[in-house]
């Protein structure tokens, strides 16, 4: 069977696994920082490494030095142009027009494919993940930003000009919360990661009572979305009022999704998940009491069921969509 | 060449007409009001006594009595089932689980199809009207209500449920006004004719200078939205406000939906277009202002071509695509 590498970059992490092309397992696991400091070569230089290291390890895991490759699929922070295969902005990187696909593909010598890393994860989910045969399927992740994607009949949508999917700017309060992207009232501007953080410190400094600082030894600069979450686990009461919030702001979110796309399925992924039921009870509520009955009864909303490696499975679900035709 | 014979069946009007299947003509043009207080029974009846009148029309304007008829596709209100050919449920008709296809079928003896109208009318503009060519497309009809579709290749997007597009019901303003779905801060409940002219009435007599009252002999229970509109094209301040505050609302509304579903082009269609670049003008500032840049100029909001047949024209391209699998 043929082996595809599939590269996750991130504005935190890199991840890079080899799969063999039915998706049933993820050999030569590995995740490093992304280096964004020291600039686009670098940050090319580790991705090549990473699958270097993806590869000799998966020589070992499957006891063989030959190893039938088909190419590397690499999902990455966008907007991108799949067919040129260019990064054409990305804030959280700095980048500007960055041929990353050639890039990769010259110095592996192997053939490359570019997609975008939410509408990977998305493809992932669906692929082999917790959208398994749905047809209509949404996916959100929510991390520092909200990434999104929507894949219909098993292919990604794109749209005109491949930014299809921003699902995290879709405006719920339209005189509400500045959000990076220069609109007002983005979903983004409400759940994502450090503005879950932001919330809770708000309330904490308001005077709520709450263990959140016990967490972060006093030190609230270092109150993340992942300590909310953990507090929130724990019991703690500005902790689940800021799920809890969240699960609501995401609920008018999916709502709209809902009633717009009428989805089978809408996976949420993500940190936020680690909140289980006190994630998922309010916001499924939310849309509940928000959207069409006729689409409400027809949608699932669960978490993802490949944290850490979604966007690795979907990137080389991508290489075999753009290279072969199909998944 | 084959004849079919398209029905757009609204909560005010019935229109009927018969269509080459290439779609290069309308003949026997038909509409009526939609007996609605008569019940479904009397709708039924009207829309077959027009079919017929139709085709007798056609025959007239063709010059002959034999018509190579195919078929009528019906474009109704929903939710209904594209599968059963049964209507869900209609509020504005105080239908339920009503069997429109087979009922007109029976009662005409013609092979039948039912699609949602306002999936009808996005069809009917990209088949002949101001989508033509175009592979993504959202269709937008400001009327009492706000009805959407979304044609992605050529093809309704149906969703799970045949719910798709239900773009009126977007949430832009999470504690926002209450909407007749039940959801609070849709769209609709900004954009749509009636709270065009409630705001308008609001504002009025609240104090605001405008000659709204000599458009309806001082009868403000009169003021409707396309009294507003044709205020506003006489220069009407306060009508003119109002346009602009609806071209605001309609704005966030795009925006969200260009950040998703990335269209090329956007139909904004129904008696608000009336307004001109009064209404287009700043809409099309709103969203350049909301989404994101390569969204933006990848994407076209033009007014609908098919004032008033749009509809039909969708309801027959629906038939070829349900009967012969294409348009």
């Amino acid at each position: 069977m043929r082996l595809i590498v599939g590269v996750d970059l991130g504005g935190t992490n890199i991840v890079v696994g080899t799969l063999p092309e039915d998706g049933s397992a993820v050999y030569g696991h590995q995740l490093q920082p992304t280096p964004v400091a020291e600039g686009p070569d670098a940050v090319v230089g580790r991705i090549v490494e990473l699958i270097g290291k993806s590869l000799t390890a998966t020589k070992r895991e499957l006891g063989t030095d030959d190893l039938n490759l088909a190419g590397v699929g690499i999902g990455s922070p966008g907007p991108l142009n799949t067919q040129t295969g260019i990064v054409v902005m990305t804030p959280n990187l700095g980048w500007r027009n960055m041929p990353l696909r050639d890039r990769i593909a010259d110095a592996t010598g192997l053939a490359a494919t570019l997609e975008n890393d939410a509408n990977c994860a998305t493809l992932g989910e669906w692929w082999r993940g917790a959208a398994q045969g749905a047809q209509h399927v949404v996916g959100l992740t929510v991390g520092t930003g909200i990434g999104g994607g929507v894949v219909l009949d098993g292919k990604i949508l794109h749209g005109a000009s491949d930014v299809a999917g921003e699902i995290g700017h879709m405006t719920i309060d339209m005189t509400g919360r500045l959000c990076k992207c220069g609109n007002y009232g983005c979903l983004e501007a409400y759940a994502s990661g450090p503005n879950i953080a932001a919330r809770a410190v708000e309330e904490l400094l308001a005077g709520a009572v709450t263990k959140l600082p016990d967490y972060v030894g006093g030190d609230l600069d270092r109150i993340t979305a992942q300590v909310v979450y953990e507090a929130a686990r724990d019991g703690d009461e500005l902790a689940l009022d800021v799920v809890r919030d969240t699960a609501r702001v995401l609920g008018v979110g999916i709502a709209t999704l809902v009633n717009i796309l009428n989805p089978e399925i809408v996976v949420v992924a993500g940190g936020v998940t680690l909140a289980g039921d006190r994630l998922f009870a309010p916001l499924r509520a939310e849309v509940k009491r928000r959207a069409f009955r006729p689409a409400v009864d027809a949608c699932r909303i669960v978490p993802g069921a490949l944290p850490g490696t979604a966007g690795v499975y979907g990137a080389v679900a991508s290489f075999k969509q753009q290279k072969w035709g199909a998944v």
